[in-house]
């Protein structure tokens, strides 16, 4: 498996904690986003990914190369390819419940905050940083709300899911654009169980090879 | 099931298809997104919903109301307790497929260029109409050439899945803006092809009781 990456991309961190969690072995293929137009525009990464994103998961298999492109699909992969242990819990409800949760950072609060996205919002007069703190507040917001009745140790029950997988990256994020996480108790609970796993640490943007001081 | 949905919500539209295709009966609750401040916004919506969007699913069982929000989830869900007709592949690959051609609307297109995003960016002095055809226009030219070599009748192979059921809500979305579909042949095929489906037309915004004219 060669994982395309960047260090701080937040969607390329969940793939890294996940196959880090399963024990998949992996290739790390640095794509920085920024230097020199960003090396996700070029027509090399483009052939591989139309979308110019990362991460994008690449591997051969029956003499054919085989890519995945968007975190949630890659992490609904590797749970089929290597299912234990488990990112989703057997049960439908909390199934469910997981993709919930999941699907906040992913859809909600990421999209709106990420570099090409801030950097269109500076070139249309606004504030590409409280634009991205807004973002990340309303949704860790919504977050906290759905994530405090279902919480054990972990954000849904006592067993690490999908749903912590995209939560740590996103509070990572929410800090770097200067939201106070005081009112987000829940959330900063589970993150501390996270970081004491081995898993989550070696995923950190800070340990990877591209990774910037 | 009781669906909060907004006639042209493309998240919402998504679920209606999904129920239809599998046969289930819901009430449609009706949540208008724009007027009077947006009912999304009420606390008695907040209460049941604190990201403030539609779809939300809620039913009761085992004496319990259960809600779910995000399509994705909800999908996943309804895939869990109805699984005939799938709307998944069982394959892993051909179902990371499916996962990846349904995240591109879902978290890198539609979170772009909805009501309250594209309100944003008009406040921060940018054109939220520009800004939305935009992020449609580069989805979409992403979503076509990941599709072209996995379509067959529908996005993924010859079977409607969930890429087709976030498909078609983005298409009409990307209309609205003033994208002109004809560099997506591979799309507008997949669209002709699911609008014959009835479980698809009953889901069309024109068609919920909270239709506008």
């Amino acid at each position: 498996m060669k994982l395309y990456s960047y260090w701080r991309s937040s969607s390329s961190w969940r793939v890294r904690i996940a196959l880090n969690l399963k024990g998949v072995r992996y290739e790390y293929a640095a794509v920085h986003l920024g230097r020199d137009g960003g090396a996700q525009n070029t027509p090399e990464y483009r052939e591989k990914n139309p979308l110019r994103t990362v991460p994008l998961l690449e591997w051969e298999e029956g003499g054919k190369v085989h890519r995945l492109s968007q975190s949630m699909a890659i992490l609904a992969y590797l749970e089929e390819r290597w299912p234990e242990p488990a990112l989703w819990p057997k049960d439908p409800l909390k199934k469910a419940q997981v993709w919930m949760l999941a699907e906040i950072p992913n859809s909600s609060i990421q999209p709106l905050q990420n570099l090409a996205v801030s950097k269109q919002v500076g070139a249309a007069g606004g504030d590409g940083n409280a634009w991205s703190k807004h973002w990340n507040e309303r949704g860790l917001e919504a977050l906290e709300a759905w994530a405090k009745p279902l919480a054990g140790q972990f954000l849904v029950g006592d067993q690490v899911s999908a749903a912590d997988v995209c939560l740590i990256p996103q509070l990572y994020s929410a800090r770097r654009f200067g939201v106070d996480l005081a009112a987000f108790p829940t959330l900063t609970r589970v993150e501390k169980a996270c970081e004491a796993l081995d898993a989550f640490a070696r995923a950190r943007p800070e340990r990877q090879p591209d990774a910037e001081s």
